[in-house]
C-alpha cells in the first residue's frame, strides 16, 4: 500500500472545544516516526451521518483511516456501529472481549455495568485490537481492497497503550520502509525572525528541509529528512544540525524531547550538583517542571512556594527590612530568597522567582509581568529582571518566568564549562 | 447566512504532532458560545495544493471558513497567498499593517526583519483583522457569495487576542440568533459507568440533551440546550442540572470552568480559612494547581516541595524515627508532613502527598502508584491511601494524586458545612 493515512477524531466534545485533541498530535508523531505519510486530520461529532460522510472523503484520499473516540459504553458512542453500516457488514459479539471487560471490573472490585456489553460488539471481519488499560477494545480491519481501518478509544492513556499493538498490522500493510525522520532544534532567548535571518539559506534546502516554529517563548528549527533507514536519515541530518547549532550559539539549548528542565537536569547530574528553588509568583510551576523529569530526585532537593510574605521570612530567612523597604517583588528579595533556600536546603545552586503574574497585585512602579529571577551559586548571586507585559495573561507569565529561570542556570553552567575547557586547553 | 462554520488548521507541525491543536478547541468553544453550528475541523500541512483542496471541500459544506496558522514571516507561511490564489485575486500591501509591525519592533527594541514585510501583503478585497499582540494580522473576507473567511495566526495567545475583534464580522453574517448553550457538570470519585447507570434515563432527552464524558480521572455530564437566547437556554438547563446534581450527591464537585482547585479556593475564601501544602512525589504540581487560580494568595499561604528526605526533616519537622521506621512513603510520614507544614505556616488546613510516581523508587511492598494523602485540620488529621498502578505513567500519578488531595479537602469542608446546616436546623 503506498497511499497515506488520515486521522479521524470522533467526538462532539471536540467540536464543542471541551477537550483538546492531544490524540491527533500523538498519532501524528507516531505516523511520522514510522514514515507513514499523513496529509489530513478530520474531526467530526458523535453523529452517524457526518461520520459516514467523513469516512467517504477519507477513504477516497487515504488508504488507512485511523479513528479515535466513540468506543465507550454509552449510547452516543457510535464508531464501530457506523463503520459497520458504512462498509455494509453486521456486528458480532466477541466473547473474549466480554471476558476481558468482566475481568477488569473484578480486578477493580467494581460491578460491571450492563452498558459495557455493547463494547464487545464489533464489525464482522474486524480483528480485536486489545486494550490493556481500559474496557474499550479497538479494531484492525481491511473492509475492502485498498482501505484499512484502525480504531482507538478517545481516552489518551488507553489509545497510547494500544498503539504498540497496532504496529504489526501497519507492517502487514507494507508501511515502515521509507523513513520520514525529524529533528527539532530548540532555542531560548532569541526571536523567530532573528533566528530565521541567521539561518535563512537553510530554508531553501530540499533533503533535509529546515523550517522554523515559535511557541511559548521558544523558537525551534525542524530538520526533516526522507530516507530508507534511520542511519541514512541521520547522515543527512547530522551535518545540517551541526551547522545550525554553530549559528545559534548559546541560544540553542537542546533537541527533540529535551526541555529546559531536562537539559538543566542533565547538566546537574553530570556535575554531581544539587538544586533548590524558592518560588513566589510561579506558585510551584518551576518545581513541577523540574520534578516532571524522571530521576530528578538525584539533583533536586526541593523547594519552597513562598506565596505569603510570612513564608518568605519563616522558611527562606528573607529579612523583614528588605520586604518593607523594597517590597516582595524586588531584586533584593529575589536574591535573599535564592540565598535563603540555598542555605536552608544546603544545595549547590538555588533559583528564586518573585514577580507579578496578575491579574491583581500590580502598582504603577510594578506592572503585571514584572519578574525578578535570582540564581545563587558558590560564586555569588546573579539577578535578572524581565518584563513580560500583561497581555498574554497569568499562565503565560508563570510559564515564561519558570523557563527563564531554568535558562539562567543553563547558561551559567554552560559558560562555566566552556571556560573550564579553555583553561584546560591553555594549560 | 444559515450554513455552518468549518475550522481549517494549517501547519505541518500539526501533521507531525509537534504541537497540540489547542487553537481548534478554543475556536470550537467560542463558536458554540455564539451558537454558530460547526460540524468539521480539518488539519492540513504547509502545502498550497492540499490547502486548496481543503478549501474546496470546506467551501462546499460550510459558509464560514476559519483558518489558523501560516501567517508568519517565513517562506512556509502560505495561508493568505493560497487563499488569494484559490479565490482568484492578487495580493496587495497594506501600509498601516507595515507601520504596526514596525512600531511593534521599535517598542520591543528589536530590529525588524526584512521577512516581516511579507506579513503586510493580504488578498485584494480582504479587510485587516488586527493583531494586538504580535506581528501577523489576520483577515475578514467574503471572497464570493455564501462564503466568508476569517484567518488567525497559529500562536494561541495571538489568535485569542484577535478573536474578540472578529465577532462584529460574524454578526454581519447573521450569526448569534440561535444559542447553542452547554453546561458541564463535573464529578470526582465515581466511574463513568457508575454515574451513567444513575442518570441513564436522561440520555434519551432531546432539549436539553445529556451526554457523559470521562478523562483524567474525572467524569463529566454535558447538558446542551438549543434556544433563542441565554435565558430560554437557562430555563431548559436549570431543572435538569438540579436533578442530575441530586443524583450525583457529593461526587458532583462543580460545573463548567470549575476545577477542584477553584472549588476548594471558593470554599476557603468563603470561610476565611487558609491552606498550606507539603508535597513529595507531586513535586510542586499541587501548589501549581492551587496558585493557577487568580486570587489564590488570599487563602494559600505556600508550600514545601520536600523531594529529599532532609527537606522533610528540616522544613517540615518530620521525625527521623518515622522516616527510618516507616519510610518516606507511608501513612505516618504523610501525616507528619501535613501537620508539620500546618504548624510551620500557621494555616487552618494543610494537605500533604507522599508516594511513588515512578519509574524508579518502587519496592515489593511499595509499588509505583502507591500514594498517601494527609489532610490536617483543627479537628485532627485524615489520611487516605490510593493505589493508581504504574500503567498510566508518572504524569498521570502526579495529576490524579494532586486532584485527589484537593478532593479530600473539598469533601471534608462540604461535610462540615452540611452538618453545620443540619445543626442549625435542629436548633
Amino acid at each position: 500500500m503506498t497511499q497515506s493515512a488520515e486521522i479521524l477524531c470522533i467526538g462532539t466534545e471536540l467540536l464543542l472545544g471541551q477537550i483538546v485533541n492531544t490524540n491527533a498530535a500523538y498519532l501524528a508523531t507516531e505516523l511520522a516516526r514510522l514514515g507513514i505519510p499523513h496529509h489530513y486530520q478530520t474531526v467530526v461529532g458523535d453523529n452517524p451521518e457526518r461520520i459516514e460522510q467523513a469516512l467517504a472523503i477519507a477513504s477516497g484520499r487515504a488508504g488507512l483511516i485511523i479513528t479515535t473516540g466513540g468506543l465507550g459504553p454509552t449510547a452516543d458512542d457510535l464508531t464501530h456501529e457506523t463503520l459497520a453500516a458504512y462498509f455494509g457488514v453486521p456486528m458480532v459479539e466477541h466473547p473474549e472481549v466480554l471476558a476481558h471487560i468482566e475481568a477488569l471490573y473484578r480486578e477493580r472490585n467494581r460491578p460491571m455495568s450492563a452498558l459495557n456489553t455493547k463494547q464487545a460488539q464489533l464489525p464482522v471481519g474486524a480483528a480485536v485490537l486489545s486494550n490493556p488499560v481500559g474496557t474499550a477494545p479497538g479494531i484492525t480491519w481491511q473492509p475492502r481492497p485498498g482501505v484499512a481501518v484502525l480504531t482507538f478509544p478517545g481516552v489518551p492513556a488507553e489509545m497510547k497503550a494500544m498503539w504498540t499493538n497496532a504496529i504489526p498490522f501497519l507492517r502487514t500493510l507494507g508501511w515502515g520502509e521509507v523513513i520520514f525522520y525529524s529533528r527539532m532544534l530548540r532555542h531560548w532567548g532569541i526571536s523567530e525572525s532573528a533566528l530565521a535571518e541567521k539561518v535563512e539559506p537553510y530554508f531553501a534546502k530540499q533533503n533535509p528541509t529546515v523550517a522554523p516554529y515559535a511557541n511559548f517563548g521558544e523558537v525551534k528549527l525542524r530538520i526533516t529528512a526522507r530516507a530508507t533507514g534511520p542511519e541514512t536519515a541521520e547522515a543527512l541530518i547530522e551535518p545540517v544540525e551541526r551547522e545550525l547549532r554553530e549559528l545559534a550559539g548559546l541560544d540553542y539549548y537542546g533537541k527533540d524531547e529535551d526541555s529546559l528542565a531536562s537539559v538543566v537536569g542533565t547538566q546537574l547530574a553530570r556535575r554531581g550538583e544539587t538544586l533548590a528553588v524558592a518560588e513566589s509568583c510561579t506558585g510551584g510551576l518551576l518545581s513541577e517542571m523540574i520534578t516532571s523529569i524522571p530521576g530528578s530526585s538525584k539533583y533536586f532537593k526541593g523547594g519552597v512556594v513562598a506565596y505569603a510574605n510570612e513564608v518568605k521570612t519563616a522558611l527562606l530567612e528573607v529579612s523583614l527590612e528588605s520586604l518593607l523597604e523594597y517590597g516582595s517583588v524586588s531584586e533584593v528579595v529575589a536574591g535573599e530568597m535564592a540565598e535563603g533556600v540555598r542555605r536552608r536546603l544546603a544545595s549547590d545552586w538555588a533559583l528564586a522567582i518573585t514577580g507579578i503574574s496578575g491579574p491583581d497585585g500590580a502598582t504603577d512602579l510594578k506592572p503585571v509581568g514584572l519578574v525578578f529571577i535570582a540564581l545563587a551559586g558558590v560564586a555569588g548571586t546573579e539577578i535578572v529582571q524581565i518584563r513580560l507585559g500583561a497581555q498574554r495573561g497569568r499562565d503565560w507569565i508563570r510559564r515564561i518566568s519558570s523557563q527563564s529561570a531554568l535558562d539562567l542556570l543553563r547558561r551559567q553552567i554552560a559558560r562555566l564549562e566552556a571556560s573550564d575547557i579553555m583553561e584546560k586547553q591553555s594549560n
